[in-house]
């Protein structure tokens, strides 16, 4: 078994797609939760002063969406042909754009102004939440293809950051197409095992 | 030949990039540059209300980064094996968190903000600058894998609007690196064509 360690923060956020790809592809991993107060000291030994990073027999990898794609690719839940690849790329692409909007709002260095955005914001966020929700019920209940890719994981891994990130804790009662998604994800055994026994975290 | 129209705004930014790739690949395709004035009544025809907008035969296909990376499939400029695609992923998207993070300050809701918030910015941006030189470097003059890949095409077609956002104008004189890059994109003779007679704008 390769040597694996996963290092990011104490939060699903942005690593725990990659926490739940390793699992499903039966991987065993070092799950490396860095105390905030710890980071200064470890940020030097990231590749890019960022985590989430994964590291498979010493060697590195970093942004997550890129981890996440490359696990698909490596445990085959990934597009069969370009047009499918492309597919999967762009509808998690679209699906992170709202994150990033979001987050925009919610990180405002001006944290006074921070309320007053995300009401100028409100509206936009509901119609890509809205065009996000058609796309998954295109697609039975998966981010594209029809099918279950990586892409799926991105969404359930990143779901609760996203709910927080909007201010919209029931979105899966509004758009049951979300809890689909979710399920979906779960539907593998260690998958399912491993988000029981694993730390219980807001996002 | 297939019948190939990209939607943009005149300007480089997120399109030149696919307009370099299409270039590059030989395949002929109708500039459709929007007028910023046409916008909201050509929005609701694009699959996302967003553009780049690339259509072949047709089918649309949204999302910058994923439509670069279909035709650097296409066109056999992309990673021989999942770990150089991987490394391709990587870099790219560090290179657009670098213009996400001055994009976010750019376009800040308070006009009156930004000033602000891009000196107190700057270091970091400078930071990501020189890990990005470090990089290409590291890749004989290329973004990733050692060798020309659609992440170069991606780096020398938003390279101005990168700078623009950054407010660094001579940004390639200080790292010759970026120079490498957009003068390997450019060795092909039909993208050396397309960058004389394409239309000149800013960024």
């Amino acid at each position: 078994m390769p040597n694996i360690v996963l290092h990011y923060f104490d939060v699903k956020a942005l690593g725990e797609s990659i926490r739940l790809l390793l699992t499903y592809g039966g991987l065993e991993f070092v799950d490396h939760r860095v105390d905030e107060k710890d980071w200064e000291s470890v940020k030097p030994s990231m590749p890019f002063g960022q985590m989430p990073v994964l590291e498979i027999d010493g060697k590195q990898y970093a942004q997550s969406v890129a981890i996440a794609r490359y696990l698909g690719k490596k445990f085959k839940i990934n597009g069969e042909n370009i047009e499918e690849e492309f597919e999967i790329d762009q509808n998690v692409d679209y699906l992170n754009s709202i994150r990033d909007e979001a987050a925009v709002v919610h990180y405002d260095i001006e944290e006074k102004d921070r309320e007053r955005k995300y009401n100028e914001m409100k509206e936009k966020f509901l119609l890509m939440i809205k065009k996000l929700d058609e796309i998954i019920r295109q697609n039975n209940g998966h981010i594209a293809a029809g099918k279950l890719t990586w892409g799926d994981f991105v969404f359930a891994g990143s779901f609760d950051y996203l709910k927080m990130l909007l201010r919209m804790p029931d979105l899966e009662k509004q758009y049951p197409s979300f809890r689909q998604v979710i399920d979906a994800v779960h539907e593998d055994f260690r998958v399912k095992d491993y988000s029981m026994r694993s730390p219980k975290t807001e996002y």
